[in-house]
């Protein structure tokens, strides 16, 4: 396993699976469990502790609200974390934002933007952070990058016939 | 030891002493720590672990930004916890609130509010909980109380009086 | 009667009435009331008045807006008034929550989540605050701790199963 | 008096205090009281309610943070209530300003701005309910606009000079 | 006609059609137009200019967004203006409510809530103010406040009768 | 004159000066004048009337908080305008951008940056929309572009040195 | 081509399409694209610094989140940008709106409000800024005020018939 | 030189040079630069597509306001870009922090908090990344992490011996 991929409740599931399909993308292996910072902490500190040890390169953690889980995986290991704001009823998930990036000097987390563009930019971060020591990964990344104007080019074109 | 402060970092002590000025007026008993939910989160969870076993009865936690630790705290204890959001440089401490006020369900943090008078305001609901098993504080509480009305009332005399 | 639940209006209920199920799950007793901070002024006072005497010990209030139900029932009494702001249009209830959490100095109210986590939590902080006093609730929070760490882990294998 | 003047700690008072100077421009009579909604309720209960009795036609309420004062006014008087929101350290005032004016419905206050601007128009806004049976007075806001359409003309032209 | 209702969009109707039933129930005589402050700006200038002139006694003014309607009508006139914020998308009308309520000195509108709960308190300022000099409508609206006691006492009878 | 500037107050000269400095750059010539939209709305209406008779060609507007300055000669002009939102205490200009911006469909205000940065660019922008049809302007502004990329590598040299 | 229009994705379109409305109504000629400014961030400085010698006058941005398009855009041409922010589900659009308004100095972007208004206003705009050496132009867009005076007054007239 | 330091400003450099003295910590190589995405959009998109051939594993990217810099390096690399929000008077930053955030599907910004406290961490997360496939900085990371338990012990001794 190389990405270990956390989230706070099951319910987030369905807003954050994105992550999974960005990393299958790039053939890269990862787990996924659900363990909540306030209601399971014990297991989440013996995750990120043994995170490390056991293989796990980048740890993603998916969590709305007081969205702990982020930084109190970080401040039990020394891998990137990464964090992905939940979207909740409070401004769209300002309140998940803000508890996920505002960290204290010393613990970082990588955050990315809120909901399902940043559950897919968590999984493409971890490919880029994996990327830099593994060049069959920096190879698909440099395809996707040209897949994605091809995309956006045919998307254009698309747009362009139906306007017509 | 009745209550157990915890701050963040020791440069919140300034913006925070306000809550041991008002367990001071009350007499209760309380014991000040800086720990980090980020930098040494072993401390904390011991911290909370212990806090019911060594007789303490409400933890009081002031942190700013990102601010977990009163969540932390929450996570490894079933005592009250009364969380102090510090006021920060972004939107003057909304991150400190919302990070410190949205928990999830079933771990919850009594909030009061940023900064000062948040502090200040910590102190009392710890003496208004304390209170609830000794008459003592209730008393004291209900002195406190019309002190109030008294200080405020002096404070429109001498309002009115300047005004003149 | 141990909690009194008090909301500023009856529409509130279903958006709060998970206040109720959590302090059935421990079996501790409580009283409903839709009383307004603003159109039954005198009424919320009397019954803030009363309420220590009458042998509530911890008065929960929910209020949305310009919410100042939790407030005017705390300036009325010594006992700890928990507020849940209640979502509104604007900004999802960021209003609900600054009009609740800001207390002035001397008046606290132990602010919770907004919205029906907040409503969760504002019975089970009464639950922490009334043991305190009642080693019968303890061993219930203890026990509730460990169903909580069961559910998730199971929610955990759940979701690993459907993911296969 | 025909106006009252409330404000929830003489420590606002630097801040509101154009509201007093607005009135005295009027020949509008006034009288200043610092009261807190939460710290002496009674006294705030008492004032509302015999306001009217009193021949008080407005009263002015200036209180910051979870700003109640207005509110609190509002509910025990059917007098207008003007709410003036004290600039605080979160977003400076905006808690004070969703506070005051994000009322139920049944109870209204007219809230002003934010601080000293919103102090001043507190007075003006009292003039023109004021005016409405008062002929003297409908001459003088008419006389203040022309004076500050020559007010604002005569800046045009000190600025236009001091360009030059 | 006492009262003028002026809204920036004809759209806006559904959303604050409160203002109406509000000065219904107190037999309050009013009239409504749709003009827009950027659209039709002459057509509310002259109105503005003329409501005093026609016996209008107060101007509401609802508008959603860069909310000028209110301000502009002040501009023109000494009656007292009261704006009602019209929800919008941009968190739920945040928006409208600053454009509305952070008025310059000496140019003031008395701001209500956001929404249909602002539409129905715009009228009941109205009613207030119109009072001042009308001894009928100060009778009503003391009833008003006794019939808001009992619609509230008897909606908690309900609420208990529904919950047991 | 090509470009007419106009401020809410002179008070707000201080902050947005760049805006001059930028028209002089480029020698472009302007007009300032003080005129308040809601204190000398007359004289707003008329500049905006005539400006386009009397050769003004794009007309900036700065204002602060309920910012309704650039939307009313917006309302009255068929000329671009553009809007300068200026900074405020709450939130540092929150609202003089929403009530400049959130303008109602058929009214557009171009509106840049609060403050300073903003003042600087309304200029810049002047002067982009003047070389549209004036091929001097379009080479200055072709080597406007070109200095600063010299500046900005100037710039860089300098931070480089200093910090070895 | 007089106008071209970009877009980040091409589901930005049905959120936008008023601008193309607009536009049309004045006889304007454009040209539409889907163009990201980090997916496809080479076609964007291509047609940005070709867009000046295609004798394209005014581009036209529409993005939401982390809203570059505009900036990137304006970064490579000295013609008038103008960006509209698309709504999200953080706060309805703040992000977006911040992201284009807040430029540095010395490049500007003309925005306008976000979504389906600030879309039409785009369109408005740019003709504003055509009819400055456009007599036809100009001629449109006074008629245009005419019209739009017009059917205010027939909403003005509908909606009294409606609520006769 | 393992990571490159982008800033959009060099006024920018005293609010991030944290970021400097992290990676110094660790004795990690940087280099220093002054680009503006907007003003030398040029230089940016060569450094940025140059880095990975010159050996960059990393780019800091630091900016404010419309912070567009750290998304349009990443539009130009797969290497992974790390964002630091500079405060602004906006809200603090908030500005900042969305349109660094809040980036697209497909092209993610490592972000980092605003400010002082985002600069050091922009350099930990750095560090963070480099030791996947470095152990020395592995060791370092963890003695780092270490360390970090006796400094906030040691303050914490200073404070209660200070308070005694």
């Amino acid at each position: 396993m190389q990405v270990g991929i956390l989230m706070g409740s099951d319910s987030d599931w369905q807003k954050i699976s994105g992550v999974a399909r960005s990393l299958d993308e790039f053939g890269v292996s990862y787990e996924i469990n659900v363990m909540s910072a306030h209601r399971t902490p014990d297991s989440v500190k013996r995750y990120a502790e043994e995170a490390f040890g056991r293989g796990i390169r980048v740890i993603i953690c998916a969590a709305g609200g007081a969205a702990h889980l982020a930084g109190v995986v970080a401040s039990h290991t020394i891998l990137p974390v990464i964090g992905i704001p939940v979207p909740t009823e409070l401004s769209g998930g300002l309140d998940s934002l803000l508890s996920t990036v505002q960290m204290p000097g010393d613990i970082p987390v990588a955050t990315v933007g809120v909901g399902s563009g940043g559950a897919r930019n968590a999984g493409i971060l971890a490919v880029q952070i994996l990327a830099l020591s593994d060049t069959v990964l920096q190879r698909k990344l440099l395809d996707f990058r040209r897949e994605l104007v091809k995309k956006i080019t045919e998307k254009n074109m698309n747009l362009k016939k139906s306007l017509k």
